[in-house]
């Protein structure tokens, strides 16, 4: 039977998670809200099985800082560049985007670079920020080596989503965050989480062969014995080198405009086969739509749009014509009633977490009903 | 027996032949550098086979006007929209350009979005502009309607570009300039040309079936009886989805910012059948890397970067792995000796074209050797 846990006691469970780790409550509510965005769009690869492993398992071995002194670097009236200094990544992120959409708000466009950072969570969190605002958003982050070039066996760069969110005359923006890759790491601590193979095609060995257990695969991505394919898949028969491309435009924006690390120097792995900082880079942009022929008639051209693609005449048999962003907005309409359906693997965790952090007045209803 | 046009007399060539057709000297320079920097690049989808069909044809069918008077609809300090009323696409987008780097240049960014306007050639050459400038440089266009959404088999979205350059310290830029299909219209007359097939995957029939013949999918793309698949493929098993969301977000930006036309209304043909003028969207983007860490890390960071892509452990078999732009800077090596070769096809239109326009100074090689 399914498990759920009701919002507002699963989002103060997680604040008080952060907390209980050290980081400031102005800045745990920054991080619960990142990661519970993920849960609300029913991006379970990124929700609440991450909050232990990425986050307060990274801070525990000293990976990363639960305080997030943050510094502007460098300012001019459209740009910044930001320290993070091995904090939240989520923390910087949030006033990095902020600061972009200000400027845009004031100058027409903003853009900011994030150095010395950590994980982020879901880029289209700050994606959306900037559509709420009226802004086009668009923010890319480098991460972990997991996908091989074009013609290579071996992972070098990150993930590495290239994320565009829009405003529209909707419910919901139109929202595309996704890896670069054909599916990302996070998908696949999904399929092991779940018990299950990874489709072919998807993954290739050193051999260049292709690899389908998962957690042989999480594993290999980190020894280097396995990369992803980037979207367009493997070699160059169907433009596999242009998910490449998209991934390189990534990792050079996520380094290049802040002076910092990239490719195999963000394995997390020192010399010694000890964990070390990620040193992760982000970039923000966000572009006004007012500074163009104004925000109202972009998000109705915008709506319409995306009305005439769902109308589009379907493959025979298919149901219904998606845009970004929808799918995401339906699972939240679900499971804003429901509340958020969580694994036998994530329940143990959170367990976890509470007698650890000593967090005695949260009962799971998992519990109650064990 | 491949037949090379020297350089010098093959661009006196174009240029004769734009102003022939009414394109003011000034106009014809800029229109034959866009064209030339297709052939330099190896881009032959999209270089001396598209001076007749997509540009001369076009004026001569009266669909786009040889002069272009482009005008500021609206500014900001760091956007603008530009009206390039039915003009050549290829001027107003260089002047588009031209203007996001100076405003880059004083306000760290600069974003120029332009409407009516008509077919602009590869937009790799607009970014490379940027980069040549010290900054990333981003552009997209919208286009006759080619890609189906996943799940759909009608053509909507345009091949859309998303189109970057980067300065790097190499002799070449970084410069990732591809369609958001699997491959675009122009590989697919390339195709015909050559008397090729299409290969397998790349194109949908209205029945979700996969078409091959090349002559037969350039007339059902026009129809609406075919459909290029999105990068990543006919439907969501090797994730078709972000290839047509990266489409998706093109077409936004080339067609709200600018609150243009969009998808079908962009055929080219009127209800009554007749040509119609197109009306297409750009957005050009500059990103000044001195508003960052500064020009000269930031070239250095990108170069290591790619050089350390190239020297990733190769596929088993595999030659090189390559990095966006160096095959094209490849290419150019070798063309700058040998001429730019074209084919029996291209031969028999600059005859046409030379007759036609009466520009009775240019004999060439191909007649000597017959």
């Amino acid at each position: 039977m399914t498990v759920y846990l009701e919002w507002e006691n699963y989002r103060k469970f997680v604040k008080a998670a952060f907390m209980a780790y050290g980081v400031p409550e102005e800045d745990a509510d920054i991080c619960t809200e990142v990661l519970l965005d993920a849960d609300k769009k029913g991006i379970d690869s990124h929700g609440a099985n991450r909050l232990k492993p990425i986050y307060l398992d990274r801070i525990e071995q000293g990976i990363q800082l639960p305080t997030t002194d943050w510094e502007v670097v460098r300012e001019t009236p459209t740009t910044a560049v930001l320290d993070g200094h091995d904090g939240m990544g989520q923390v910087v992120s949030y006033h990095a985007m902020k600061m972009a959409i200000k400027k845009a708000k004031e100058f027409g466009m903003g853009m900011v670079a994030v150095r010395n950072s950590t994980h982020y969570g879901i880029s289209g969190y700050y994606t959306d920020m900037a559509a709420k605002a009226g802004c086009v958003g668009v923010s890319g982050t480098n991460a972990r080596p997991s996908i091989a070039p074009t013609f290579s066996v071996e992972n070098k760069l990150g993930t590495n989503p290239l994320t565009w969110s829009m405003p529209t005359d909707e419910e919901f923006p139109f929202s595309f965050d996704a890896a670069t890759s054909i599916v990302q790491r996070g998908k696949i601590e999904l399929y092991e989480r779940e018990g299950r193979d990874t489709p072919e095609g998807m993954v290739i060995g050193s051999e260049g062969q292709t690899l389908t257990d998962s957690g042989e695969i999480l594993d290999a991505l980190v020894s280097g014995d396995a990369a992803l394919a980037p979207l367009g898949g493997i070699g160059e028969e169907l433009a596999g080198y242009k998910g490449y491309n998209f991934a390189t435009v990534v990792e050079i924006l996520s380094s290049a405009l802040q002076a910092g690390p990239f490719l195999s120097a963000l394995s997390g792995v020192a010399a010694d086969g000890s964990k070390k900082k990620f040193h992760l880079g982000h970039f923000f942009i966000a572009i006004d739509t007012e500074a163009f022929m104004g925000r109202e008639i972009f998000e109705e051209t915008a709506g319409e749009l995306l009305r005439e693609l769902r109308a589009a005449r379907k493959v025979p048999g298919a149901d219904r014509i998606y845009t970004a962003g929808e799918k995401e907005y339906l699972v939240w309409q679900e499971r804003k009633e429901t509340g958020l359906p969580i694994n036998k693997s994530v329940q143990k965790e959170f367990v976890k977490i509470r007698d650890a952090a000593g967090l005695t007045d949260f009962v799971f209803p998992f519990e109650e009903e064990a």
